[in-house]
């Protein structure tokens, strides 16, 4: 290093430095070694010994040298204090000084700059010095752990200042901070005992973190994979999977932990479930903690169709628990076949104040200019004038090997299941299917795995159930014959559950011939069909809607209706669903009918007391819908009900 | 100590012992030092050294001293047995004896009297003995853990016997002991290594306990605080509320754990939050473990306006569990904004039974002579004729500063939020608000916290949502800016949510003008508004009446209604609900009709098919009600609807 | 051990090596001792010592011997190798070697065989080797956990390779090891610390498990316990018991957790509590660690009265984490009150594949050929023309004993219970509550009791409620007082709430006679009663029912109806309800007629609009139903209604 820049660590030079002509002496920290010292400058020394031929000065605790008699111009006892200029470093180590004279000069501090080990070269029994960035503050009724992150990866650093009180209170999260001590194995996990730790500022600070930033933004760089299959349609996406990719990664090595929210249904499955193992392998080849990944990354399933206040909440309590009872950084706010509509804008304004990144990946209609400014990143065909036949599951597993190209043997089945799940119309569907084939899934495997996992969504309610859904998916699943079993027990359940709605609902419903030749089928579910149970309402609706499209042909519409709400399909017709919801709002005063949905596929809520008004009114509208053929009823009804 | 109490630690004297007028001959235990001796008091001796001028003699391993020789009547040999008087302790520690010769006197047994250590004073590597009562049992793997409780603190003491079986089986909780161990660190926390633990028993126990028993009255004796404004009326419950600040900070020294019910409502998280940050700070004062506040107190919200059965079965298996499987104490139960009712009295009598002591502070109408012999403490203004204006949150705000004066700074606002959120028309309203104005806040904001503080409780649901609700109210938040956001955004959305519902229900209201000339409103809500979301039927109910009210001034009526329930508000007239219902119930037979409520406001239950009867019956007792301009509804309705 | 089978620990003999005729010379490795050897075999050995009347040789690191001069041709220097046969072990140790000269030979390598410590006698600071089967493996953040199960005993055993890693993994669960290292206490509690650790494969897997299994099936034996009273008809079963008493002790021996699934009413909680409590001690006399029972037993409440979809995902998600995160076994699956039925053999036929074995102790109507051969044991009075009257409380309680006989006396009671809970008509109730009264129960406590369980069975829904649970049963409760305050508590609410659903319901009972002469009583429990409070539709039936029959006599059927279920209940009348349920899912297209029950009660689900067809066509085939004065209403209704 070069003393001429080492004292000015607060960055500040003194009042009037710049016109200081005068020359300068260092003061060496006591710990400065000779790397902390340069031939030609001066520096502040005590004598410690006299002989024959000289003096012997200490300039550091460690750093010592002779000023030969010929350079003295008087008598020196041990303990006297002058000043010296460092003349040469001779290959045997000795240092030579000469003394240093001068009718004025200033003083310049210089702290010793220690040598750095990165952290992934940490060796139990190492003195070591390291410097990173702090992501995670656990107070522990003994000592504070700090997690510290440097280019290498993570590591725990255990401080004590007294049972439960706060070691090093001026260190805050994201603060970059320099640690002295000594490495210890703590349970088999190696930790540093800290000895010293200091936060940089200024410069200091500055430089490290755009170290540690550069060499992060390198390691965060997504793995370069091949596509599955070639599609042209999807390609146009790819850029925005990287930038996520990267964004993720990014998002580990810096410790901060993930939370994704995902539609619990079968596309909301093939999309999290390969982006969770991504992040979970990654975040255990990051941390030297094998329990990293448990604390790091958390699925859940969301009911409704957006964010909802009841999700909201929760989430945002749990983050604010874990920062104050665990010192984590906030999380990052990962939504999965969800998220992209002006219905999610409150909630993520609230949670960008709080530094949750949030990220969208979702195939569902956006609303891009409400969510685009408060996301650090959105995926969404339907940007590029794609649609949903780019299914979130199709996006998500290509995501997933960017995270971790490691994964790709896991996961070649999941676009056909996503796919088939979603109804996509995707040109490459066969080619997923085959690719899916040549991995032994014929495709009413494909279709009942879709169905599987749509069945113990439904019963799992709001738990992940974590390694159930892995074993239905085959993502991390270690056996097969168990995949298969489990595949085949819940898709014939859910296909007798299915039987047994139809046969309830099916002969109740209503028919009508509308102007526009189209079929309409209605039918009352509250009255007819089973309620609180597999299927709910919705995919009720989407099951006799289908059956009457197989039988009868487009055009065809179907209304399944409660008490308070109305779920609708339509093949063949242009229903804008949006548009009619809007309409009803304002026709029907005290309505308060609110929904949503698409071209061909919606929802619709109401006061029940005027249910008859609404879906009177809605069949008017139906009446007037333009027929087009090309329209077919896609995914899932995406509801709550 | 004196000798002649020193040996009766069974405080039971031997048979006839009044009466034995036979000279004491005192049995050192071994480990018996100088200090457990008098001098004129004899013991039995052995002979360790014989000298020309006398024999050394042992009175415990730790106490000799010389006979001389002039005092010897005949030879002595190394380890003879003999009885001596000990006539003098010299400055320079030697004892000096003199033979003691009777032919009759009795023995009385002395345990040695060690040196006791206070608990706050341990340090590391200490040998010492600690007298204290035994606030928990905890049996792990490995030792048993005992948490010992004296007069300066609470710390932990760990026993071995065997891995996982139980350590001095026959120390129960509360029992008083003496242990005697090394102190050593486990994790940064004190701790004791048991050497030997025995309880005290008969008088030492009683002396003890009263030792304990002052000094922790001492400690937990409140802070005397200012009140924050003047106000007569409340004056009245101060008393009242240093007493249960009182008992609370005892509960807390005495190692017990605490569990708040509280209403789900602006005014009862008012009451709540408080209280719970004053005993946590109280709790880590007095524990040397960090992780005691989050062991040791428990805030739940509760749905209901009464302590209900779901609730008493949780709470009570949660209260065996922790006794079971950690060896606590049972809870003291602490109901805030609810409880003071003679529907509570069931569940008291049983918890009462149990050992769990309950605590009331409430401010709905309450049934003193059902609950008052069950509580140990019951603060309600109605016991002093004020009533409902002075609200839970603003005396639990006066009692979070007696336990701890320190959270002063953090609650000045809260009392302008609680008596806003349940509408109070105290005298000192604005002088509260005045003084969070002084704080930052304007009146607008705080009735946005009211509104997101009722907002967010709807949908934790059973969560207490800690963190979320802490930085909602902005106590022991520490970040404001993240305050005022949380805020805005939680109670922008209360307010659309109260729109939709209004729009759609109001439009719906039937109206009809009483023979007394009160305007009468009713709605179905089960059919014009929305169920099952935010506002629940008691708001959207309160909500609609409070816009007729402002159109058409008093005196109103507002009834919601849904298939088996109405809430009832009504300003300007004097409807005593109460009465109502104990009539309905007794002229609609088969109505099944329960509820309550007060003067102005109230909820009524019924079973569905006599909806009809139950209202049309109740509307009729409407007409008759007296109009009285004095009575305005109130609190927002305390029902669980 | 015999050197001639020391070396094939593969258990493949050498090509050829049967007709191989040569002479072996064993190479013994390193650590043998001289129990690897044998008289009379051949060793290549190395000598150690030339001295005057021969030399000495080692044939491994601990075994050395003489070889004389005499039996010497040639002079030897050390390090000169040899082989040498042993002549002689001599009283004193001391080994006697000629030299063995041999133009030809083969060698086979010994390992060291050491001597094996059985768990049960592991003491701290020893050197061991234990063989068993491995019943867990853990991966912590530091070392891999082994939990191994020999014939005495279970221990921990750890072997670290590196933070996080899977030591050893090559050993699986189930696998028979062989583990050196020292004996050290963690915490208390015992633990290996491995420094070898070998799966034996072959031959000696083979024997090792022979010898396990054999031990543990020793020591699964039930105990031989009296009948609490004579009664021939529960002998029948007794065979059955003890099958299943042996079972689950073997599954406890073996480690593998236990996941008690019972119906949620008082004859259910008979069961499943003593068996509960019979397993826990029997697991605490097994493993070393006392926080084992809350690992491996789980005791959780069903409503449904089969084994329905939500608690199969539930329970199947979590043995596959317990799998996952903690390394164990998935569970055994113990049907308590329930699962007797077809209803239930696709959740078992799953399970089954999944390696959970399944017992069931029912007193259902079992379709013995759906299930037998799904279930490992398979308990019910019905398979031995016996019936409802031994209720399931009854059988556990035996098989409870059969576990653990130390339960015995805290039992006494509970047949009484459980046959008065479930209206047995048993002919020993009269003996069973005699035997109750001997312990202080008279019967109306030990109706109370039943009430009670039920009344928190309602309350605590989904949590298990341990410790409330065994207080009011009084079963693992060490306070007597508390057990008759908290059953008079909760009797008394369950009482009044009974009180009030049947004020509201019963003026609404609607009465017609059939053809039969049998009195119809119907009743619409969504008009008149309280609905999602205490009781339940099903009870609020039964107890209408009961009413009736006390009031009129039989013949009486009862009818509880709901917008899409029915509750029916029978005295007197032979109704035959899955006939009925069969005939009106025909009958009543688009009905969606499910259900089920037995000859007098049980329960219909329909679709909402056409209730009045399916109620209508009900009392029709009520009206045919023969009369039998036999036939009495039994167990309360098992259903979740």
């Amino acid at each position: 290093m070069t003393p001429d820049t080492a004292g000015d660590s607060g960055g500040e030079a003194a009042p009037g430095s710049e016109s200081d002509s005068r020359p300068v002496v260092y003061d060496l920290a006591p710990d400065c070694t000779v790397e902390d010292v340069d031939v030609g400058a001066n520096y502040h020394a005590v004598v410690n010994g006299v002989v024959e031929y000289g003096i012997f000065v200490d300039i550091s605790d460690e750093v010592s040298g002779l000023v030969h008699e010929s350079n003295l111009d008087r008598s020196y006892e041990v303990d006297d204090r002058l000043t010296v200029t460092l003349t040469e470093i001779r290959e045997n180590g000795d240092l030579a000084f000469d003394v240093f004279s001068a009718s004025t000069y200033r003083t310049v501090v210089v702290d010793h700059e220690p040598e750095l080990t990165p952290i992934e070269d940490l060796d139990v029994g190492d003195e070591v010095h390291v410097e990173g960035q702090v992501a995670q503050i656990k107070q522990t009724g003994g000592p504070t752990v700090f997690r510290v992150a440097d280019e290498t990866g993570i590591v725990s650093a255990t401080a004590f200042r007294e049972a439960g009180v706060r070691a090093f209170p001026a260190i805050e999260l994201d603060d970059v901070v320099r640690i002295g001590g000594s490495v210890e194995s703590h349970e088999g996990t190696l930790q540093i005992e800290v000895d010293s730790m200091a936060r940089l500022d200024g410069d200091d600070a500055a430089e490290t973190r755009q170290r540690l930033d550069a060499a992060i933004g390198e390691r965060a760089e997504p793995a370069a994979v091949e596509p599955l299959v070639e599609w042209p349609a999807f390609e146009k996406l790819r850029e925005d999977l990287r930038d996520l990719a990267r964004l993720l990664r990014r998002t580990v090595l810096e410790g901060r932990p993930i939370r994704v929210r995902h539609h619990a249904d079968g596309d909301g499955m093939c999309a999290s479930v390969p982006v969770q193992l991504a992040l979970s392998n990654f975040i255990e080849s990051v941390h030297d903690d094998d329990e990293a990944s448990r604390h790091l990354i958390k699925r859940l399933p969301s009911k409704a169709p957006y964010y909802e206040m009841e999700d909201v909440t929760r989430d945002l309590n749990f983050a604010l628990e874990g920062q104050a009872r665990h010192g984590q950084r906030l999380p990052f706010l990962l939504m999965l076949d969800n998220g992209s509509t002006e219905e999610d804008v409150p909630a993520y304004e609230n949670l960008t104040y709080y530094d949750m990144p949030i990220a969208v990946v979702d195939h569902h209609h956006p609303d891009p200019e409400a969510v685009e400014d408060l996301l650090a990143a959105h995926v969404n065909p339907y940007l590029y004038d794609e649609d949903y036949r780019i299914t979130t599951g199709m996006m998500c597993v290509e995501l997933a090997r960017m995270i971790d190209p490691g994964v790709t043997d896991d996961l070649r089945h999941v676009p056909a299941v996503a796919g088939l799940a979603d109804r996509s119309k995707a040109e490459v569907m066969e080619e997923f299917i085959a690719l899916a084939e040549s991995e032994g899934y014929d495709r009413a495997r494909l279709l009942d795995v879709g169905e599987a996992l749509d069945y113990a969504a439904h019963w799992l309610r709001y738990n992940d159930g974590q390694s159930l859904v892995n074993d239905v998916l085959n993502v991390g699943c270690d056996d097969e014959d168990r995949h298969h079993e489990l595949v085949d027990f819940l898709a014939t359940r859910a296909e007798r559950d299915v039987e047994r709605q139809m046969d309830a609902a099916a002969s109740h419903l209503d028919h009508e011939r509308l102007d526009s030749g189209a079929h309409l089928y209605t039918v009352d579910l509250d009255e007819w069909a089973h309620r609180f149970t597999y299927p709910a309402p919705g995919k009720t609706t989407g099951k006799l809607h289908d059956r009457q499209v197989k039988e009868h042909g487009e055009p065809v519409i179907t209304i399944g209706y409660g008490p308070d709400f109305a779920v609708l399909r339509s093949d063949g017709v242009r229903l804008d669903i949006p548009r009619m919801v809007s309409e009803l709002n304002e026709e029907i005063v005290g309505g308060g009918v609110s929904g949503g949905g698409h071209l061909v596929v919606g929802s619709i809520k109401f006061v029940k007391g005027m249910r008859e008004d609404v879906i009177d009114s809605l069949i008017e509208k139906m009446a007037d819908a333009e027929l087009d053929a090309e329209l077919t009823s896609q995914a899932a009804v995406d509801t709550e009900l």
